[in-house]
């Protein structure tokens, strides 16, 4: 089995592709530039450096959120596009699951934290003990001391994401020893974890055209509008 | 502080630019390719998308071994002429503590294996649970059964490296629950890691002509030569 995974939900754009069980290529890219402009090129050297054709890749994946809303979309699209062109499923991987990936076997829970902006995370918590994550909590965005405040008093801490630069300082002056902030080389989202994640579970794979971002909150302009109307944002409209 | 590290010690080749603390660009491939032919398009492709010139690069780590001949050389030569062009340090890291960094914060001990041939594995082991790698057991190159005998009864211990293929289900049967195998995403030695060892280790830092393979044992020319001979191999001529 072939899988293409993308990621463009936070700063660093990722692709991988997965073949026969291999992580046969990775790339990760944390540059600052534009993804919708990088992550072409990626895939397009991925697969010619996996000597696949794109015919070839049995399911296209994207980390389909929560994270930036533009980054999720741009990921999306790229997943949809490339297996609408083939005729494959896509599958779309939970951005905070694919971060707990980096904490296998870790005795305590594994709990990603991205930069949801407005004073939020995005964050989840999964324990890793027998390996896989098995989810704790599920995906929410709020702010970080609610967060921790949910978090049990009992279990060692593993904190990951694109939110510890802003926070990791806090998460240790509230949980001192307790709480391990990732290093940066299991800090960020890897798209082969991503194409872990797709490849044992076909059961989520569904066809180019169904596959949506998971967004936990209205996107911006939503909220705005909403706002000015005095009403709740319509979340078939922009998310 | 910019990093260019590069690993093509064994069957992955990987390179990644580290930049003010902050993983840039990280690439690994594992196509059966030749890593001669592959690192220096890749190092390129890094440097040209992080936007730095090679006289920017503060130090050039090479993962340095233990590992394939070959691969250890190619990498090595590579960050030497790399550093010696614009009269900048390199830094020799060993391919079993970079595999390590896999396991930030694992309880247990981490126990890289990696195929060594000739029935053997390339192993070491390093004590996670306070973060960065802990050694525990020297470099060694032995039977795997010599290795697990070697390992403590009381901890939990993760096995990573390119030996999982081959020796991951004796691990399982000798050890049980008490051992976990990496996962695909954390099996391989990523030069994201080896740029973070040579980042917090300046006093290992030396003279481009000074970088040397890390060898455990004569290359098998020689050994074959000194078996010719009746004598022992000359660690000087080949290694």
């Amino acid at each position: 089995m072939n899988v293409l995974a993308i990621d463009t939900s936070g700063p660093v754009a990722g692709c991988a592709v997965l073949s026969d069980g291999k992580i046969a290529h990775l790339v990760a890219m944390n540059q600052g530039l534009t993804h919708s402009e990088t992550i072409m090129p990626a895939v397009d050297a991925a697969l010619s450096a996996s000597g696949l054709a794109c015919g070839e890749i049995d399911v296209f994946a994207a980390v389909a959120g929560p994270g930036s809303f533009t980054g999720v979309r741009i990921g999306v699209c790229a997943a949809k596009g490339l297996a609408h062109a083939v005729d494959k499923p896509c599958a779309a991987v939970d951005a905070l699951e694919t971060l707990a990936m980096n904490f296998y076997g870790f005795d305590g829970l594994c709990c990603p934290i991205l930069d949801a902006r407005r004073g939020q995370v995005y964050c989840a918590a999964f324990d890793m003990k027998n390996g896989l994550p098995e989810r704790v909590l599920a995906d929410g965005a709020m702010a970080l001391s609610d967060f921790l405040a949910l978090l049990p008093e009992d279990r060692r801490l593993a904190f990951a994401g694109d939110g510890v630069p802003a926070h990791g300082a806090a998460v240790k002056a509230a949980l001192g020893e307790r709480a391990l902030i990732a290093p940066e080389n299991l800090r960020d989202i890897r798209a082969d974890a991503a194409a872990l994640l797709a490849a044992c579970r076909p059961e989520t794979w569904v066809a180019a055209k169904q596959l949506t971002p998971i967004y936990l909150r209205a996107p911006q302009a939503e909220r705005e509008r909403a706002r000015k109307l005095g009403g709740k944002p319509n979340p078939e409209a922009g998310a």
